[in-house]
């Protein structure tokens, strides 16, 4: 296929105009000009987050920021919470771990959200620092209620860290409205830009315990990356082409606007689910989907692996398959990012060539059919 | 100026072929098409570092990789001993005192190179499990005798950790043979790269050391890094574009040699530094001036961040000024990666220029002059 379509959970794709700005020769990142760029991607950051706080910037993956969101908030005496429902949610335990703090988890059943209930009744029991859980967990695109989380912790002295590396540009998550109290992101999801950027939002109260923290760090100090951001500048030399793409992103987003991306990303999420189910296929997720990345059960007979490999392999279309205890057992199509209606129609179109091939039996057209029903209403009704 | 010259010690310039590479549609990481490009990059940076040993690659810039190189071959006990002669070995000093590192300094003067014989002197009074060095000074444009330590260290039971940041691909660091046990870069310097990647490759006895590490790493951990490169993939997302330059930039390193792209480096340093001289100017690392780049002492009377500002604003030439305690003092321009010939000559004459814009009595032309002879007899002799 001379177009390859991207439609993993990270990376996504990257708009022509971002690659385009990104060639441009690379500005020394100490120049006036550079200062500026970083001026407007720290009120576009504060707009992306909803948040008055600083949003730190740092060259590396999302899990950067997870590891250094740990050390530079806790302290080695501190005791946590972890949701731990997938992938995703065994990387706060993993961190937590290697720095030798002391957590329990809430265990789920892959696939499942958890339940504010029983983090309030986790909480009453035992005292925890922290609550650290997922926006998305990713590996299984299932949504954690945040929110209600957030109104249990915000009122307690238990702080709680939100990876929403497939959260933040997706669906709401306002930081300081929810009371939010770390919150992270890649460059590589909704951001729109190539991986190798992370982001972490602090509230006052995280800044706080900051002051107190014991662990061990130096390349991610959020203190001295916040200090140096407040001059428009960064401790380290950054990712100079990512952040001038980033500076584009943002200002698109911003142009935009939040509630419209919201819903345009949502539009393509609920086409998804409804296309497949059209199929005869089942969600993975199914009680709490994630607008970022619909995980689809494979029927049962089916090889996932090979039903991943042939998409992308004859159709140029990558979506992700399950990873871990789930490999061959799910795959899974984001839809956040620079995902258009028609790369939804052509992943789907291209699934049911696949599943077609593999024997699977269904009524040819119908997930591609329903998807263009619901998004031509869709876009129908917004334009008029 | 329609077009600006980037004559810092990094960012270096990015030749056009790689940011329009870097351009492409973003490949998915573990995409089969990605893992041949990975394996190629494995095969590009061993010829690099001239070694057998796998060279770890990491999203983060150059300070991620030196503390990540402390976290995963030291371990708490551990007592060092730092080259601290500029603002890079201090940050050498502040990554182990972040992480509870014992160590000492060898405090030289800035502009200073270390005597291998101080070296011998410290490991014969005391016990240090490693050394901590610079190739190059970047702050001071100083080069380290790695060579003549290592002769020293290598017969001991203390490990040599030279930063290469501003050396590996500048001047002969081969890591086999000169028996280093540890060996950082950066992709903005001589891997004419945007920053955003780090590297760092590991003697056996390193790879041994850190069996012991108590250390506490999470993003950075090396031996999880090797693992994954070993079956061509990274342990976190990695920084595509960047890696997707990598390949295309090292394929240009291996087809053009590493004697060859060294002995072009010497010959635009060394013409820089007979230049400058020429101007009647003073090295300010006279001793040891390293062919990264070149520091030059600002004439009495004359404002070096003006001078700085100047080449910049005007003519459109960005060479990097002093930092700290030579701010204003000295200005630095760099020979690494992508400079070409006539980029050199630009600079000295935009520097003239600018010089004489601020009454400094000299010839015009001197350095220019000097600077086209040296090359166009080099350039000359090469094409007999």
């Amino acid at each position: 296929m001379p177009k390859q379509i991207l439609m993993t959970p990270g990376p996504t794709p990257v708009a022509e105009s971002t690659l385009m700005q990104m060639a441009l020769p690379v500005p020394h990142h100490r120049h006036p000009g550079f200062k500026k760029i970083l001026h407007e991607i720290r009120e576009g950051l504060k707009y992306l987050f909803q948040t008055e706080q600083e949003v730190i910037i740092l060259a590396s993956s999302g899990t950067g920021a997870m590891e250094g969101s740990v050390v530079n908030v806790l302290k080695k005496t501190d005791r946590v919470l972890v949701v731990q429902a997938g992938k995703f949610g065994e990387r706060w335990s993993e961190i937590c771990k290697a720095h030798g703090l002391a957590y329990d988890e809430i265990a789920l059943p892959w696939g499942k959200a958890v339940s504010p209930a029983e983090v309030k009744a986790r909480l009453d029991r035992k005292n925890y620092r922290a609550v650290l859980m997922q926006a998305t967990e990713t590996s299984t695109g299932a949504v954690h209620p945040v929110q209600e989380v957030a109104a249990i912790t915000r009122s307690r002295d238990t702080l709680l860290f939100v990876d929403g590396i497939t959260g933040v540009g997706v669906f709401p998550l306002p930081f300081d409205e929810w009371g939010l109290d770390v919150l992270l992101t890649g460059s590589q999801k909704a951001l729109m830009l190539p991986p190798g950027l992370a982001f972490a939002c602090l509230s006052q109260r995280a800044w706080e315990a900051t002051k107190q923290s014991d662990l061990p760090k130096y390349y991610f100090d959020f203190a001295k990356e916040k200090k140096n951001l407040e001059k428009d500048q960064t401790a380290y030399t950054p990712a100079i082409t990512l952040l001038v793409g980033l500076q584009e992103v943002l200002a698109r987003v911003r142009s935009q606007g939040l509630p419209s991306l919201f819903a345009e990303t949502h539009r393509l999420a609920e086409a998804t689910r409804a296309s497949v189910k059209a199929l005869g296929l089942e969600l993975y997720a199914a009680e709490a989907p994630s607008d970022a990345v619909t995980a689809v059960k494979v029927p049962a007979g089916l090889d996932g692996e090979a039903l991943v490999k042939t998409m992308r392999d004859t159709f140029g279309v990558t979506i992700a398959g399950g990873q871990d205890q789930v490999k061959g057992k799910i795959f899974r199509i984001a839809h956040m990012g620079c995902i258009t209606v028609f790369d939804v129609i052509a992943a789907l179109s291209a699934l049911e060539m696949t599943l077609s091939s593999m024997g699977y039996r269904f009524t040819m057209g119908a997930g591609t059919g329903k998807a263009t029903e619901l998004l031509g209403l869709a876009l129908a009704g917004k334009s008029k």
